[in-house]
């Protein structure tokens, strides 16, 4: 196995399905499930997620060769300086967070002696919350960035890369600000549209909504991921999603102005460029 | 069975959908299939999803009892005013289009005595088109509004409502007018802001959406439907299209305005409120 012992600090949907592709895939001895909540750790346990629980991360990476830090994205920090002077020599700590930014340096900077941070960001998910709701193939198949600094030796930043690899992903690497740009664009900005598409909808004919067909359904179903968790990655991430919203809402006001002028060659070419590239991928 | 003989005008996916759903549950005779893609046209016959087809509308309404208009929006009046003179006495004439508006008034204006077209909106398609990506259980569980008019008498209204329901639909009836500012809210705009999301992110960073997580991924999806039909719809709805359009661009301007201030409880609260609405309807 290529780890001994494995600490997942933060056990909701995203933590408790890394635990259970790491168990399928037997890439980790014992697992350590450690969280605040009570009812993801004896759901974890009891599923057979993770062998044992723990609501102290201090004791949770004690012995540990793999720490995940998947609490939410504001508290990494803190966390990594909790759990600083307990990590064991030679660790490789890991994040599966949707931001990465200067956060990935300062939590190295934190690290001691023979211990080495690599960002990860498995772009996998769902709209659902807690290990209850954790899937045990959530990475087969997802794309994974992993944003290593010059503070990584190879060495680790391999070992990150098969890690994810072995569970299925396809990896990237990528510099932690680049990361946070294209990111805010393909995903933070996403949710907040989704969010405002559902507000618009309800404020202008409250109950409309209740005749959505399989389109807005789909178009919004990130509209129900917690609003806590993308408040903070939003204002974590604003000066990229801010640009991308104006962005959005230049498109929006082209379409409108073609609407108006009943232009409807403009209007075609504009729906035909986003259909061609977004049948460009998959999915 | 409650029709002797059905002719679906536009064998396309709604139309062969259709077609196959009418033949699982007897609910008619012989169909006739009737298009000017001979590709759609051999593919339902030869997978049986009609008995016969033909290329001349008025051929294919000889004797039926049941008309489906299942062509482009934008031709159905046209249509109408063709089959007009040969459409048999007692027939109902649907269409299963996302526009109603005046056209409901002016088809049924067209209609020889004793016939009366009866609008009909499934709120069921998907991203795909033609008879080849036709759905049997395209309409079971889903919504279908009729927008009746003065002119259409009781009987012929349930007799279309008896339909739709037959196929496993849920029913609502609804004036025309109110069904297109309701449409272009919670489909037409939606259609149009998913093709103004690829745009925008892809002009900012060409490449981008190859990143895309199932959220983007699930948020766009309808952005893979034709373009040609999406304008012809945003064109006859563009009254209703725009003001949405602008009350969504009003949306997203709050969100930037919060993140710009560094707001995060206004931007929770708004997030919040979507958030509970979406989930406030199923899937």
């Amino acid at each position: 196995m290529p780890f001994s012992r494995t600490a997942i600090i933060g056990i909701g949907m995203m933590g408790a399905s890394l635990a259970r592709a790491l168990k399928k895939h037997s890439l980790s001895g014992e697992i350590v499930g450690c969280g605040r909540s009570k009812e993801n750790l004896n759901l974890a346990l009891n599923s057979g997620f993770v062998d044992s629980v723990t609501s102290e991360p201090t004791e949770a990476v004690s012995g540990a060769d793999l720490v995940v830090l998947s609490a939410p994205v504001q508290r990494l920090e803190g966390l990594a300086g909790l759990l600083a002077g307990r990590l064991q020599r030679g660790a490789l700590v890991i994040d599966i967070g949707s931001i990465k930014g200067k956060m990935v340096s300062d939590i190295q900077s934190l690290m001691p002696a023979g211990v080495e941070f690599v960002g990860c960001h498995p772009i996998a998910g769902s709209e659902r919350s807690g290990a209850g709701a954790s899937v045990e193939d959530l990475f087969n198949g997802a794309q994974c960035i992993i944003t290593p600094t010059k503070d990584n030796t190879e060495e680790m930043v391999q070992k990150a890369r098969e890690l994810w690899e072995a569970l299925g992903s396809r990896v990237r690497t990528m510099d932690a600000l680049e990361h946070d740009r294209l990111l805010g664009l393909v995903s933070h900005f996403p949710h907040l549209a989704a969010y405002a598409m559902i507000n618009a909808i309800e404020d202008s004919s409250e109950g409309a909504i209740g005749l959505s067909g399989a389109g807005l359904k789909d178009t919004t179903r990130i509209a129900m991921s917690p609003s806590s968790l993308w408040r903070d990655i939003s204002m974590l991430n604003r000066e990229n999603i801010i640009p991308a919203i104006e962005g959005f809402i230049g498109e929006l006001e082209k379409i409108r102005k073609h609407l108006k002028e009943g232009d409807s060659e403009a209007l075609e070419a504009l729906l035909r460029k986003a259909e061609i590239r977004r049948k460009s991928i998959e999915g």
